[in-house]
């Protein structure tokens, strides 16, 4: 391995896979890619990524089995990705590196030292997709397009795009984080998705406030909950397209916003062009793509992926691997707090000393109070210092120096409490889908001698 | 399951064994035992022990497959213990319900809830051998037998039982732990009994303090070690018996005890008849059983069990499975900082309300300063109320009330910390033996609706 840029060399990455008990089919794909690979040069992001699982030791065979067994496709593969609608709108957002989970539909993200900028660039965003891309989002296309606002409302609208951006525009620096992020670390493991850490992004969003859009319609007193629609083709004539909501107090809240733009640029079709909803600090799942109708509800919206155990907890705190009846099962909606560090990388080798620390912290719809640091498994702590966020939303930078006493293993630890005092756990408490994963983000990082 | 006793039936012990995926073999050895069961009538603590790991929920698949894969013996099996010297030494002692790990040597452990007594009796005293018992142990044989003091001493000794009880005697509550203690709970697993919090004990310990004993040899300035020697016969022709020892200050210290009495008694065979040293706040294998000699050292001791990876540590934090050269390991000496929840016990079930938590805390060469109870992953912390030691190196008892809030899984959790203010960390720092584990202590409870 590369100490320094945490990179394996093919001939490394294929031994611990080898070492890792990996099925003799991924060993024989690995070395077939490595024919290919050497065409196009160094080893990517992806052997990072593999070298990260395999920083924490002989614990990587677990790892590794995993990643094999869930079909986790390391950068190394990523120019391997067959879907053309996935290569297509990893070429357009240029997201060289990505770690692709799947590609029908396309779910992707970065590591999260590659997540260090406090504005996330379209290219460092992570995908997460339910169904497959509009064709009209790649043509650029708004040739019938409208937005519906429809249900309980007075006066039911249908906005083309030139009415949206007549309206009073509003930018805000949001975080949206799939509701799946931080999966991979749940015990038992659960389906779906393994995201690491990096199912999270705070992008500059321009549009219009929601609640504009909606008092223009005029809600009735029946008005309860939003039902949003877009028009990603399911992936399968039988499946239907996502469609969530939001309680009506958060619909209209000032910052759910109704964007057309994505730092500054008209939105990219794998982030929902031409238009998108934008709910920061809640489950991402409601920041629904390619929209064209929000159905105002009398009820709590029942669209595809809102009932059963779709983007849902438990009511109560279960045990690991409890079987949940249904009916203890709520939506999920905002955020607890939360941290994630960004650099020094996993991986990385040091000099003993001082090092310092970066990374970002965000609370769903809390403040975030302090961010500590900790190279001692917790039994010590230092204050990072706290940025103040860009606007209610948006993350916040923190940084803090912490000194690496000798030769060793450590790990870098970051944990963020709320302006409630809730600070991130420990061990992440289980639910059936993995959502909402907080635990406390741990950094294993080596000191040489 | 019984959830009031915590007891599995043995229609739910097969099937979760089943479920989690035992070989068949296992399962059909399950049936079998089952049968004959039978005529011993309800099932034993041994249920309770698959209940708690059953408890973590779908975890215990690894946990299941781990428990057959090793080899413990719940104690539904203790009443087939086979050896007979193993069954004979249970016998004399009472250890009903103990879960057996190895019967050649015999090693056993108590779950955590069962060691809620200040001073451990006997019978609920943890059980690690290295070799086999000394017929003379079981038959209170005193014949022959003499202590003898060498090596760099002025005055080689060689005392009679008599002796030595007619020398000053000192009764001590002292802290024994096995350096295995918690093994289990490493990650990657490591070989060696795996323990879980069981291994340890605070008896009352009567005899002479070892220091006595070298100041009448008369140490010479060379002694720097001591070397402890006992007529625990190897288990086979090939192997040598344990022989560790300590620094000599720590010989000299007035804790460290030729101890001939347990609780009052003389000591039980198992447990060192007619001599042992208790070398309190330290790893368990420098309390030498079945003592015969102590060879004074002008260097470390080099005798079997202190070399190579055996009851060694690395010098430096190492990752998680990693390899570590021979030469970077160190005798392991005193314990961390560590604390044990007794009540309530693993997979009991409560109202919400207020529930009282029960425990001991110990902290090796240190005191212990303060107990931390939380119920919410770390969140939030009572502190406990804390009772003082009965002597320096007597486990301290902490009791504190947490309120548990309603129907769900809930994780108890004991955080000690010394006087230099170390804490229990929240992930076990790993070494290739798994010793020294003290990761914060966490009981899984249910409150029922």
């Amino acid at each position: 391995m590369d100490r320094k840029s945490g990179r394996l060399s093919w001939d490394g990455l294929r031994g611990r896979v080898q070492d890792a008990g990996a099925p003799p089919e991924a060993v024989d794909r690995l070395v077939e890619l490595e024919g290919r690979r050497k065409f196009f040069g160094q080893v990517g992001r992806g052997g990072a990524t593999l070298a990260m699982l395999g920083f924490f030791g002989a614990g990587t065979e677990a790892a590794m089995r995993g990643l094999f067994g869930r079909g986790l496709i390391p950068v190394a593969w990523a120019q391997e990705v067959t879907d053309d609608q996935a290569r297509q709108a990893l070429q357009e957002t240029g997201k060289e590196g990505i770690t692709v989970h799947n590609e029908r539909p396309l779910n992707a993200e970065f590591g999260a030292h590659e997540l260090a900028d406090e504005i996330t660039p379209i290219n460092r965003h992570f995908i997460r997709n339910n169904g497959l891309i509009p064709q009209r989002a790649f043509q650029q296309d708004l040739q019938g397009w409208a937005l519906e606002i429809d249900g309980e409302v007075n006066q039911p609208l249908k906005l083309t795009m030139e009415q949206i951006r007549n309206m009073p525009a509003r930018t805000i620096q949001a975080s949206l984080e799939c509701g799946g992020n931080g999966r991979s670390l749940f015990d038992p493991p659960v389906r779906g998705n393994q995201w690491r850490q990096g199912a999270i992004g705070c992008s500059e969003w321009t549009g219009v406030s929601l609640g504009d859009v909606l008092r223009e319609a005029g809600l009735r007193d029946s008005a309860v909950y939003t039902g949003h629609y877009g028009e990603d083709p399911p992936l399968a004539g039988d499946e239907v397209p996502i469609s969530r909501g939001v309680p009506i107090d958060k619909a209209m809240e000032e910052h759910t916003l109704l964007a057309y733009q994505m730092n500054g640029e008209d939105l990219p079709a794998v982030h929902g062009f031409p238009l998108r909803i934008v709910v920061p600090g809640w489950v991402g799942s409601c920041s629904q793509k390619w929209l064209t109708r929000i159905w105002v509800r009398d009820q709590e919206h029942d669209g595809p992926k809102m009932l059963g155990y779709s983007y849902r907890m438990p009511a109560y705190p279960v045990a690991p691997g409890e079987d949940v009846p249904e009916e203890d099962m709520e939506v999920a909606k905002d955020w607890p707090i939360k941290s994630m560090i960004t650099g020094p990388a996993e991986g990385s080798e040091h000099a003993a000393g001082a090092v310092t620390v970066t990374g970002h912290a965000w609370a769903g719809e809390h403040e975030v109070e302090r961010v500590e640091v900790s190279i001692d498994f917790g039994n010590t702590w230092t204050e990072a210092e706290l940025r103040d966020p860009a606007n209610k939303y948006a993350w916040q930078q923190f940084e803090a120096e912490v000194e690496l006493p000798g030769r060793g293993y450590y790990e870098i630890w970051a944990r963020a409490f709320d302006d409630e005092g809730n600070g991130q756990p420990f061990r992440q408490p289980w639910n059936p889908r993995g959502y909402m994963g907080n635990v406390v983000h741990r950094v294993p990082v080596r000191v040489t001698a």
